[in-house]
Parts: structure tokens; C-alpha cells; sequence
């Protein structure tokens, strides 16, 4: 039977040591560090994510700006409000909710972040800095960044072992497998077309579900002992991976809720204190 | 006994669509695309490979500009020169040919080229562009997208199928992965730190190695039947597949030399006429 991985443990403790750095910036340079959260429109969930995220924030002792603009915004109107949030030197990260509304160019609206403030690690620039491994670049995506640093909280060992990774959005999967690459892990793709996915997953050591497909991943694909991550967040609080099965034959799992999502806004608020020491030249 | 996959004749066949493209371009425009070629100091490969694309973009019509740079210069020399090809309105592709000496800092020289012009795919935004399969964004690396072109040229179906990249470079092997995910193959990525290489490779329908040391892929390796895609190119012009044994069991093969080499070259040059044809408005 599996061991829990604990990403509200993992979170908050990652949160305990932002509240650190922002007493530290603020001794410094007397700035408290903000985050600008953008949402487009009045999706419920949405709406529920960027108010944990400025919740969080202001927990560590930044500051959280809210913007809010009409669902019916046309592309336009979005990055003239991003660029003046590019442009402000009081706001020091910025997020846009994703997904905007269909009608608004997402790719435009999000390059229109500098990569400076893309701490939540959407921009061309940053992917290819984490893709590449260049030090300063960007910043990882949320998510896969999370999900590396909750491998690490339980010392599971990637270099040489074999990961798999199902799903290959922008946003979750391609960073994902940049980032177990950098860590020396032998890093499958798979995705809709994937062939045979229950014998590709038996090969792996550690496993990460980024579907959004409700207990797709089957108990029965996971080879004994295995690292099951479970990025899948769906209807009625239900990850990606069929949770019991899968964990009678894992070593460890991740729990949904309180797996990924935790430690993923924990990201987020890190990089946000990144960010703002680094545009006001404090070293933490 | 493998196919050959002729890289000679399919790079021929692109050359050829170039210089219809050009005719096109001078026909609507009265202005020929150019190439500046970038050239650090005096390796003699360096200089080889940069005359070989300035030979080549003459063929087809193109204008070719050679630019040459003391061993010695620095890093600010370097993207001073590059800078003052990016404002050029007469130059439509910059290449800057790579390696560069070790004191500069070859990452800061790329991102110096505006991705319109970056048709060596070397960018930041060129990769997130090619990975993230946004249409106009930057160009791919010219090797990986060679590859791509020669086993379409061979009909190499790829949906559902195993691919095996070995080699993680930024310039041939993570682009070559996103490009073989684009494409709907089940991507695998390994590297010096993979365990059980060999047992790897077996699965794949398509290898493709890129890992710079001589025969260093076996052909026990090799899955009977498999495409075996060379892009190595070591002294004696050696490749990085043991030929023989592995086209024993290939079914298509690419000989060093005259496979992956002819086909990049020709990505570059259609890159150029396609830079071209969008910088001044052309449809080709």
C-alpha cells in the first residue's frame, strides 16, 4: 500500500519560507512584493482559484492586485491591460487565469507577461529558459515545477529512471517532461494517439497523469513500487488516476485533492518572491 | 537488408521548390532573399559548414552575406554585429553558425536574432513556437525538421508509433522530440544518464540518434524493421549508428553521409525564401 504524498504539508511549508523572503525584501528595499491576478470573464472555477491565489499571497505578507475584466474583452482590451501591468514597476508578478475565453488570443495575452514577471511560467521564454536549463530565463510552469519539488520533499530519485508522462499540454505536460529531462530521468510522452498505454505505463518508475480524464489511468498499469503523480483535477474532486487500485501497487501517491494543487499555488507565490527580489536586486 | 533513405536526392527536390520560391519572391518584389552567414573565428568545420549554406542559398538565387568575426571578439562585439543584421531590411535570414569560441556567450548571440529572421530555429521563441505548434512563430531547428521532412518523404507513418530520440541537445534532440510529438508519436527521450539503452531503443518503430559518438548505437538494438535515423557526424565521417548491423534489421535507414546532412541544409535555405516571402508581404 502506497505512502501519501502530503502536497498541503509540502505546500505550506514552501509557504512558511515565502513568508521569510518577502520580511526579507521588505527589510531591504521596503517594497512589498505584489502579485497582479488577471481573470477574464466569471468562470466559477476560475473565479475560486484566483481568489485562493491572492489569499495565499497576502498570507506570506505580499500584495495581491485583482483585475477583473469582462468576459466579452476582445484580445485587444486584455493585453492593453496586461502591458500596463508589464509596465508598472509596483506589480511584480503577473498571472492571467487561464483558459480566457475562447474569443481572446490566449498565446498573444500571454507574451504580452515579460518574462520577468511570468511567475506562472507561460511565456515562449520561459519554457524554452526551463527547457534549455538557463539559469534567470522564465520560470516553470506551476504545475510540472510543483510536482518536481513534491518528487524531491519524498526524495524519489529521477536520474536514470524511467518517466512517464501522459498528456502533452503547453501549460502541464511538455514542461513536465523538460523538467524530469533536466533531472536526468529517461522521460516518455504519451498522449490521445499513444498505443497500448497500459504496457508503456508498466515501464515506469514514475508516473505523471495530466489528462483530465477521470480515473483514466488503471491500478492495474502501475508497475509495483512505482511514484504515481496525479495532476488530474476533475468533476466531484477526482484526479486522473484511479486512486485505490493504483495505490495498493505504488510506493507513493499523490492524493486528490491535496496532491499537486497545493503545492502548485506554492510554486506560484515563490516565484512571485523570486521575482520581486530579483527586480529589486535583493539576494534571499 | 534496409532502404536507404537518400537525403541527397530529397534535399535536392526542396532546393529545387527554393528556387521556384525565389523566382516568385524576385517576380512580386524585384528583391532577392538573403542570407547572412555569421562566422566566429576560423574552425575549419565551422567554415566549411558556412560556406557549404552560402553555396547553397547562391544556387537557388539568393543573395548571400558573409560576415566574419576575429576569434577573439567578445560576446558585446558579437551581438553588435548581429544586432545591425537584425535591423537590416535587405537581410532576410541570419545564421549564426555554431559552435562559437567558448568565451562567448552563445545563447545571448541567439536571442540578438528577431525570430522573424531566426532560420536556424536557435531561439527561445523558435522552440516554444515549434512545441507549442503555433503557426508563423519562429522557425524549427534545421536538423530535426529535416528529419521530419525526409521520413515524410519516405511516407514514414509516425501517429501511434514508438519514436526514440536519443540525445537531448537544444539545438537537435528536445526539438526533435517536440517535433515527433507534434506528429503523434509516443516520444521517448534518452541520454547519457538512460539505464538500458539498448532494451529502450528495441521498442521503437523510429530511432533517431544524435548523441555525437561513433557507432555508439548497436545494431542488436535495433527492432526488426524499424526507421533508423542517423544525425550523427563524427571524424572519418562515421555516424553515431553502427551502419551495417543495424541495416541488417532496419527497413529504412539514412547513410553518413548524404542523409540527415543534405535534407538540414535545405530546411535552412526554405526557411530564408519563407522569411523572406512573410517579411515583404509575399504569398507563396
Amino acid at each position: 500500500m502506497a505512502m501519501l504524498m502530503d502536497g498541503r504539508a509540502v505546500g505550506q511549508r514552501m509557504l512558511d519560507a515565502c513568508a521569510e523572503k518577502v520580511k526579507a525584501i521588505v527589510a531591504a528595499r521596503g517594497t512589498r512584493p505584489c502579485l497582479a491576478t488577471v481573470l477574464v470573464g466569471d468562470d466559477p472555477a476560475s473565479v475560486t482559484y484566483t481568489r485562493m491565489k491572492r489569499t495565499r499571497s497576502e498570507a506570506v505578507g505580499m500584495r495581491s492586485l485583482k483585475v477583473e475584466l469582462a468576459a466579452a474583452s476582445t484580445t485587444e482590451e486584455v493585453v492593453a491591460r496586461v502591458a500596463a501591468l508589464a509596465a508598472d514597476p509596483a506589480v511584480h508578478g503577473i498571472l492571467v487565469q487561464h483558459p480566457v475565453p475562447r474569443h481572446v488570443d490566449e498565446r498573444r495575452v500571454f507574451e504580452t507577461v515579460p518574462s520577468a514577471k511570468d511567475v506562472d511560467g507561460l511565456t515562449l521564454t520561459s519554457f524554452g529558459g526551463v527547457s534549455f536549463g538557463l539559469p534567470g530565463v522564465g520560470y516553470g510552469s506551476c504545475t510540472p515545477e510543483g510536482i518536481v519539488r513534491l518528487l524531491d520533499a519524498y526524495q524519489v530519485e529521477l536520474s536514470g529512471r524511467r518517466a512517464v508522462v501522459i498528456g502533452r499540454s503547453p501549460i502541464l505536460g511538455k514542461p513536465m517532461a523538460m523538467m524530469l529531462l533536466a533531472r536526468d530521468a529517461t522521460v516518455t510522452i504519451c498522449h490521445s494517439r499513444t498505443r497500448d498505454l497500459g504496457a508503456i505505463v508498466a515501464e515506469a518508475d514514475v508516473v505523471v497523469a495530466a489528462v483530465g480524464k477521470a480515473r483514466f489511468v488503471q491500478g492495474a498499469w502501475i508497475k509495483p513500487g512505482a511514484v504515481v503523480v496525479d495532476a488530474g483535477y476533475n468533476a466531484g474532486n477526482i484526479g486522473d488516476v484511479d486512486f485505490e487500485p493504483a495505490a495498493e501497487r505504488a510506493s507513493l501517491i499523490t492524493p486528490v485533492p491535496g496532491g499537486v494543487g497545493p503545492v502548485t499555488l506554492a510554486v506560484l507565490i515563490d516565484h512571485t518572491a523570486t521575482a520581486t527580489a530579483r527586480q529589486l536586486g535583493v539576494t534571499l
